[in-house]
């Protein structure tokens, strides 16, 4: 029998911000017992990922090893570590741990796809642990943007790993645990084998703020502007939405919460006891009796999602609440790359409305969630780990993170999703796992590499071209083809004669195929696509995709 | 007869930044002789404009009065001023005015797009100036990001306008006219009714920057680097790339030009004169002769084009150049919103490489090339214009370029895409007009609102159902359906069955159906694209666009 072994096999988070999950390993090589830790998503885009729901890691490697898999746990409740727990819960079925405002939102999670929430157990923090296989597992209190979001310490018989979750090293957070150096120390005291840090602020040179450095900002802006104020943010931003009311309040606003995810997660969090003395909120329906100067309304979707608060409001009206000529709209967050454009559309509509936008570029408004490169080294040196391995980060984060380690002394190893790294003595990396990305499609979980989504981006570039032929059983067409142009400039459109000269040519290669050649439906739709594409290209200069449907008449 | 008047009317560039197109017309009211201002484009996205090769203006409305266009003015050879020319030339026919390097490039251009390249007419900088119909031109050397910009003077019987085209205030611009302050207030002496000012960089704070305070850094980075330095930034940045390529030349480099553009920007730079001391340029064969610590290779592509010299190299060659570990690459260019993506994702393939990227974020390695609030606010001072109309910009940077002027006392007023203004007396809005955008798409011009572009968003979100039907004369089914899905999880590729339900529900519906609807090919469409959609949403939860194509058989 093999010796025992200690692995970590990140899935997804190493290679890109989003969809975290890492696998820790501990047993004889093939006959591991399995930890997983955080199962997140990542969201859409057009440019790579046009109709899809979510993204997440390709679990494949665990989900053929369920029956070993003894536990999934949670570090805090951002979409990027539990949004895809209920999707991918019954691949998986393992019981899942976490602190009680994460288990609060996955039991939500778990109902909504149709999981028994029961499988959530709450676990109370460090020094408490729980054991998990051959495990034994700390939540260790950190600040995030979210409450109680942990660190983790994981035993195993062959030492400890301090994994961070997202962190930053804020002492006066406002809601949720501060930063403690001292019990993150303590921790540490023992010796700790791998330190698998979060890498997405390293290119962040300053130390980060705290968010009780916001207060005076906001509370000048609440007691100086004019007309209403909206401000967005995360909904899970407990603490910046407590930071936000209590300015508000201290100003003579009222506070009106608008957007479901946001009023739930102040419910969630209050339910919890994690949010404590929040100002109360009045009804949308009390928006027009208070006078506009004297109103805070805290809104959704600072990403600009489009079925959100912040959107609708742009576009004129939410649930009865409008803006106004003068009102001020505050974006109490950053822009997550990739969504600028969407944002910017929501400005101009603002300037439009003759809304004054606030962003947070100048920092005055917002502070990061996560540690910033001074940061970073302090947590790398109260660890002290034999080695850091970078995680949460694309690769040029994790990459600038492991020579941030290596120039103040450290080892470092880079280790992307897929890759296996042996921890037992001395982290080695001992296997390359092949690893694509699971996509959530209508109800439908698919993988990147089925073809389905290039398809459909094969139709956006290039228009798809339909080729209808009725044939006798032996080939010889009983008509003309019959062809219609899905997002193709023809000529129901202009005046380009595309279709009748690809009517043309069709009958054209139909009439002097060969016998044989009318006998395969395939050498037929090789040739007839290829007689479309080349007169598309001489037409209208495009190329699209051609379906050929062969209808072919039995005669009996 | 009305009275002769002066008019202004933005069709592109006064809502967006890209795509600049102005009009100006003078003569009684439905009877104004033109000039257009600038025929830019702008390019597409996924987002919005899959497929598309180039947006640009509608100019629908100087089409339909091209017999009164007298003229087409270029300011400078930016393609979001110069780069429809070609496209738009054979429906405007109006001689084209502009600087000797902007006509090389505008000739080049006509010349692709079959156009006669005489029809560009190389004009003297101010104080020459041109008759236009009834307007004379002036062409004032101002500071840019490309050599040879010019604002305008526009002067018409009812008074001068200033159009700034885009500016910088920078002295030493190293390539290119200085911005000259006196000059700029000569010109303004006897009085200016309007200035149309660029208003790109309004929420920029601070004073710009001169291209001149990038040398020392530059220069730093060519000596202390240890491996070969890529550099990338606008081809038509022809002072940067002195900047940099001098800078090579003082620290021991030989310089190699990667990338198309590059090359012809430089040839036509050093051929109309506006280029000199360019150090001596290697062939790219070169690369490999020379020891990788003296060499500095220009590249195109500093917005992730994929076709590009960078997106090249980041994917491990172009034309022979390949990268090594400690390799230096430098983005000095800004990142144009909405090419985040695209570029994060070349640093990471860098990174992977083990590249040193080094960006313009601290703004070491590169200044911009428009006016930022205090230099507007100097042009405003410098031409003490009647009225201030901001121009080039999303509505929120008129919006806050026309709060800038009237914060100092002047007279401002917003005109987007669309919108007349009378400016022979007070100005005034007097009319507003549809405008949308023309997209180039293959080799064919289409309106937004073609609904061609909106066909394949649907595909692209939605997936595409095809079903083939064989009906007799009278409608009754031959044969069973025959379905195809593009873009859609179907079971050939996952075990839901979904064909099978769909051409079951579609036999269905076809064999319950009334002998008057199956006579309408119409009804037959209208109820087998719901039944597609319901099945689909039943199935696979999405709604995809379907297309029915009926083939009925005439029995003679």
């Amino acid at each position: 029998m093999s010796k025992n072994r200690l692995i970590y096999l990140p899935l997804g988070g190493a290679g890109e911000i989003g969809m975290n999950m890492y696998l820790y390993g501990y047993g004889p090589e093939g006959a591991e017992r399995y930890i997983l830790v955080d199962v997140g998503v990542t969201f859409p885009d057009m440019d790579t990922t046009p109709g899809v729901d979510l993204i997440m890691a390709d679990a494949d490697y665990i989900i053929q090893r369920a029956d070993r898999l003894e536990g999934i746990i949670i570090t805090h409740a951002h979409e990027d570590h539990i949004g895809a727990i209920g999707l991918l819960y019954p691949k998986l079925q393992a019981p899942i741990y976490c602190r009680p405002f994460t288990a609060a939102i996955a039991q939500n999670k778990m109902e909504r796809d149709g999981n028994d929430p029961k499988k959530v157990q709450e676990c109370a923090p460090w020094p408490a642990m729980v054991e998990v296989g051959p495990f034994q597992i700390g939540f260790v209190p950190i600040s995030h943007s979210i409450p109680e979001a942990s660190a983790l310490v994981i035993d195993s018989p062959a030492g400890r790993i301090f994994h961070t979750g997202d962190f930053k090293t804020d002492p006066s957070p406002l809601v949720g645990e501060a930063f403690d150096p001292d019990l993150i120390a303590s921790v540490a005291k023992g010796g700790v084998k791998a330190l698998m840090c979060d890498s997405t602020n390293v290119f962040s040179p300053n130390p980060g703020r705290s968010e009780a450095s916001l207060k005076e900002d906001i509370g000048k802006l609440m007691a100086e502007a004019e007309g209403m104020i909206v401000a967005t943010t995360f909904a899970s931003n407990v603490a910046r939405l407590k930071t936000l009311a209590q300015a508000a309040k201290d100003a003579g606003r009222s506070v009106i919460v608008a957007g479901r995810a946001m009023n739930t997660m102040i419910q969630t969090a209050v339910s919890t006891g994690v949010l404590t003395d929040f100002p109360p909120v009045l009804d949308v329906e009390d928006f027009g009796d208070v006078p506009r100067r004297n109103l805070l309304v805290l809104a959704t979707g600072s990403q600009g999602e489009r079925r959100a608060a912040t959107a609708g409001l742009a576009r004129g009206k939410y649930r009865g609440i409008e803006l106004q000529k003068g009102d001020t709209y505050l974006f109490s967050s950053k822009t997550i790359p990739g969504n600028e454009r969407s944002i910017s559309h929501i400005y101009n509509q603002l300037a439009e409305q003759g809304v004054n936008v606030i962003d947070a570029d100048d920092g005055h408004y917002h502070v990061s969630g996560h540690a910033n490169r001074p940061d970073l080294v302090q947590m790398h040196d109260l660890i002290n780990a034999d080695v850091v391995i970078p995680m949460h980060g694309e690769y040029r984060h994790l990459r600038e993170h492991a020579e941030l380690v290596e120039s103040n002394g450290g080892t470092a190893l880079i280790a992307k999703n897929g890759v296996m790294v042996d921890l037992t003595h001395q982290a080695k990396v001992v296997e390359q796992i092949e690893v694509g990305r699971t996509y959530l499609d209508g109800t439908v979980l698919i993988g990147n590499m089925d073809g389905i989504v290039r398809e459909r981006l094969q139709m956006a570039l290039r228009g798809h071209m339909v080729v209808s032929l009725v044939l006798e059983e032996d080939g010889t067409p009983i008509d003309g083809a019959w062809i219609e142009a899905v997002g193709m400039p023809d000529e129901s459109r202009h005046q380009n004669g595309l279709i009748e000269n690809l009517e043309r040519a069709v009958d054209d290669t139909m009439e002097t195929a060969t016998r044989k050649m009318l006998r395969s439906d395939e050498a037929i739709e090789d040739a007839v696509s290829r007689v479309v594409q080349k007169v598309c290209s001489d037409t209208v200069g495009k190329k699209p995709v051609v379906t050929v449907m062969i209808n072919r008449l039995v005669t009996e």
